[in-house]
């Protein structure tokens, strides 16, 4: 990635190379048993990516941090899904999805990235969302927060704005649920009135940095929480819906399979093991019923009183 | 569905709704233990179905086989897809995937339909395209060959024509594998010069008739081969291919998710259990390694010495 002279593209894919390093230096030492192993790729059409994954970690069963920094023709699905005419692109970032052994730490996924036409068009995209098992409002309530107080040092209208964006993109149809408790995303981010590109650069760089204090605490709070089968068995039918939102939803997915992506990197994403039930409902699991009755947009998580455990919206 | 004047609607309605209950029947006396239970529905726009599900039997750990006959104002976005002038539509037909326990037996699915407008456009589709864990020559020679022959009673160019459909279809375009040894596949089978409507009427209720003594052949056969950790870590992995097939690919299933369908009945043919591993490569499994070798187009099993294990095309 050093062999151009420097631009915008090489500093953010430098940047996005360091933050795959110090997320997986973080989180490993969280775990505190597995390390990341290192696929580098290359892409034929121009650049490549380092794919890691720990499996079988202390607290983690699978986690992937990916870094892709890629360029070429852009591709005729591309350009035809934004409208865009022939043109070069550069499209660099890191992709994150985490799953936890235990049913009582959450699974999550992060992605920080930026994009360049060769006409000048460009932009910035990425977001942070938590997937409880089972939701524990505390935890919920903490996690907004943090994410809230990234956005409001760039822009006080950030949070709602990229909150109610998550809840709109993290959704099951098919299902009328929420992957889980959302968070932020946000897409075609780019200089305007009152943000320079330098100021949206250094809010993406933020929510990148956020990651690895966010998850290591949420790892380490919960990791001994005790659990049993009933517990393993929701957490299985969880998976399946995270498969189902990924494979049938993820932008990011469906995109990188059309385009030929490289696809063990593209569906790192996926839980070890997941399970499908016909039409299964928890009845023995009031936890799994609560989790599922929050499962919805527009849970307002940083005006919630935590004593009230519907008191939402 | 005995409500409205005799039709060929309602003719078609009624046989699906009958060959339903000889498959659950059948297929429940060869497993030996578990039954199908039933679980009516009715669709808001008109029509509704019987879903049929048995879990937990002898042999098969889930198997699906649902009945609909639907209709109403035809959907947007089949329309579209289409390319029809909108009017009432009416859909009827048999769905079927069933999920063995042992990785020894084969994964099957099995579909028949017939679709019509009120503008008087109507066709016929379906197949039968079988799914081995570990592929076993002999098994995928005979069942070809019992494809075969269902086609050839009806027209000589029916098999290598619906064979080849079956292969593009049934494919995995991100893992360049078919989903399995394929079979069948045809849709928009209509009457021609040398076909009226009731030959291939015939035609598509001889394929629905060939699914219980098939899959009940393979099942028995199979059932009782040993197997060990090594067979059963192979099949989630193959699970989790056929979750990708379904999700990504399956024009049923997508349409059906697009379009409001009932979301149980449609992802009843999820396997109960399925893993993914990154960049998994069975290495200590040699079977496992010739059966990534066969998963591709234009095997022509009908022709193959059995005594040359890659003698094939």
């Amino acid at each position: 990635m050093n062999t151009q002279a420097p631009t915008f593209k090489n500093e953010a894919a430098l940047w996005f190379e360091g933050l795959q390093t110090r997320i997986c230096d973080a989180i490993a030492a969280a775990d505190g048993k597995a390390t990341f192993g290192v696929d580098a790729w290359q892409r034929e059409g121009g650049g490549g990516g380092k794919t890691r994954i720990l499996q079988d970690g202390a607290i983690l069963e699978k986690a992937g941090v990916g870094f892709s920094a890629v360029w070429g023709k852009a591709p005729e699905k591309m350009l035809q899904a934004l409208h865009l005419e022939p043109a070069d692109f550069f499209a660099s970032g890191v992709s994150i999805v985490m799953h936890p052994r235990s049913p009582r730490v959450p699974i999550i996924h992060m992605n920080v990235r930026y994009f360049e036409m060769s006409n000048g068009v460009y932009w910035f995209g990425g977001g942070i969302d938590l997937t409880p098992h089972y939701i524990a409002p505390e935890d919920a309530i903490w996690f907004h927060e943090q994410l809230a107080q990234v956005c409001n040092r760039f822009d006080i209208g950030y949070y709602p704005k990229f909150k109610n964006w998550a809840d709109d993109y993290f959704f099951l149809k098919h299902r009328n649920e929420t992957r889980g408790i959302g968070g932020i995303f946000f897409d075609h981010l780019k200089e305007d009135a009152t943000h320079s590109k330098t100021q949206i650069w250094e809010f993406v760089q933020a929510v990148g940095e956020a990651f690895a204090p966010i998850y290591s605490h949420l790892m380490l709070k919960n990791k001994d929480l005790p659990f049993g089968e009933k517990e393993k068995h929701w957490q299985m039918v969880r998976r399946g819906r995270y498969v189902e939102f990924n494979l049938v939803y993820d932008k990011g997915t469906k995109f990188g399979l059309d385009t030929n992506g490289r696809t063990e990197s593209i569906l790192m994403s996926m839980p070890p093991m997941a399970q499908w039930l016909y039409n299964y409902q928890p009845e023995d699991d009031a936890e799994a019923q609560n989790t599922l009755s929050l499962l919805k947009k527009g849970v307002n998580w940083l005006e919630r009183d935590t004593k009230k455990s519907h008191s939402l919206v």
